[in-house]
């Protein structure tokens, strides 16, 4: 229980509203939630914690820390082509958290829920000594048995990202008072990129029997595709040059503030990741916003390989699998 | 990433075997699960946080802080009539946690989810500055519209509780070095009660058709039934003499080191509290394991009367409905 606050009371006021129009959310008022079964559709669910300090920072907006919160989590059920329903959430606030603060994050959970069409249909609100603690599951409906999984990739396929790569590690940077030679807007750009993610509901919606295998983006591109990699018992090659950057990365690339390996290997990017076979290319580029990075190829590991061919070595922290 | 450690194998050596035997869980190496539909049942989901220091001590055993974090989910299903089947769990470790510690979690976790028949099927591990804080959305099937609410009491219904209450704050104290007094078999009964509850399953499920509302007792007896209440539009009426104590907490009441009124209020208890028609009483009483403890009314609040008649009066910590 928060201090000098009910928790009751807290709920009904800022959160309760956050279930109106789903009925099996029981207007929070009961322990559970019903979960809407579809004909024909399969309920994924996914969960994702954060942390202030690790996962965004501590003295981030209120609202764009819920609406991070929300949108990573989005993420992961747009990478598997799943709509969005609703969310649970489970809170660890600071003792002594604002009431301020609060209703400045039930605002940022309040406009994401309406901007995404979904519903908070439960959650549990504790208090902490520690540093805020926040973690959401995520439902999602995607037609039965045709979710994009990791382990769908087979060789020959061809690799996709969505949007460009590498703005999320940077605009931590800008977060963090770095990068100060850039142009405002270049800055302003890289920072909502690392605030705000925007998950790719409608593309992955859309790659739905086109692709044959995809996830999201969020540890990093080549430590992703590691995962992907292994999950579905392949090897890879991402063609360096043909990673779509932004021009503000390509602006810090060019002052040498960062290199392209770092932009490969940086988080937050909630890009979508996806391989499909070389006869899906005219259909998924019509999708518009996606570009082919390389190749899925027989084997293990990751390789990224500049223009003229050769292998750029890559080494993230703690991540050795090729 | 915990330090020195890599999450993906960690989550792969210590975790992924929770997901044996339930396929939706992609083996935990995809980033979504999928839930288990059946014809005719609804899927019923609840998330609790647990926060070092707060709703466990520090220095509780790993494996009984696993267990009873899944169990406070399922005491919550239970008491929907829900049986479960599956659970996330996101965990914010403190950096610097052992190796051997994550062991002792990942076997209390393991021989919790065996004997409840239930599986891991995704989760997210981070790390924290700050206290271990814990959450787990679990996941259950009831009769299709069946479910025991907060919200379906009605006047005239008989009000119920399965077990004993009280124990579990009682144990608290205990664990914090207190009640030295009681003899050792009594002091481990109450530790016990505080430290693994026994979610009541099988009660609850059988209630599905006799009782018109349900919830378990976590925040105490008194102040949950002041939820349920208000959920149901209804008053209610606690018979003091009528609720079920344990003999280790007779004999803490009787050396004066408690009162009835804070073995009402107290905490974790984790037994259901229940409401059912007059009619029913037979049937209920059959079940076994359960006590009548006083009448749902037309009105709002609850009060609690001793034997002669007269009014207890309670007040808890920030809570002043009645």
């Amino acid at each position: 229980m928060l201090r000098g606050m009910n928790e009751f009371d807290l709920i009904a006021e800022l959160f309760a509203p956050l279930a109106a129009g789903y009925p099996g959310a029981l207007g929070l008022k009961d322990d559970v939630a019903f979960l809407d079964q579809r004909p024909g559709l399969d309920i994924v669910t996914t969960v994702d914690a954060m942390v202030a300090g690790v996962h965004f920072l501590a003295k981030d907006p209120a609202g764009q820390i819920a609406a991070k919160l929300i949108r990573v989590n989005l993420s992961d059920l747009a990478a598997k082509g799943a709509a969005p329903f609703a969310v649970l959430l489970a809170a660890a606030f600071p003792r002594g958290v604002s009431e301020a603060w609060l209703r400045a994050f039930a605002q940022g959970l309040a406009a994401d829920l309406k901007a995404f069409n979904i519903a908070l249909i439960g959650g549990d609100t504790v208090a902490t000594d520690g540093p805020l603690t926040l973690s959401v599951t995520a439902f999602g409906h995607v037609e039965r048995g045709r979710a994009l999984l990791r382990s769908g990739a087979r060789a020959g396929d061809t690799l996709w990202v969505s949007g460009t790569i590498g703005d999320g590690t940077l605009g931590l940077r800008v977060a963090l008072g770095e990068l100060t030679d850039l142009d405002s807007g270049q800055r302003a750009m890289l920072l909502d990129r690392y605030r705000l993610p925007r998950p790719r509901i409608d593309l992955g919606a859309r790659l739905v029997g086109l692709a044959d295998a995809g996830m999201d983006i969020s540890d990093g591109l080549v430590q992703d595709l590691g995962h992907l990699c292994r999950a579905s018992g392949v090897g890879a090659t991402i063609e360096a040059e043909r990673v779509p950057l932004s021009e503000a990365a390509r602006a810090v690339l060019r002052s040498g503030q960062t290199t392209l390996a770092s932009l490969l290997t940086g988080g937050d990017d909630y890009e979508l990741l996806f391989t499909a076979p070389p006869e899906a290319e005219g259909a998924i580029r019509a999708l518009g916003g996606v570009s082919p990075i390389g190749r899925v190829e027989v084997g293990a590991g990751v390789r990224v390989r500049a223009g003229g061919g050769a292998v750029i070595p890559i080494v993230s922290g703690g991540w050795s699998h090729f």
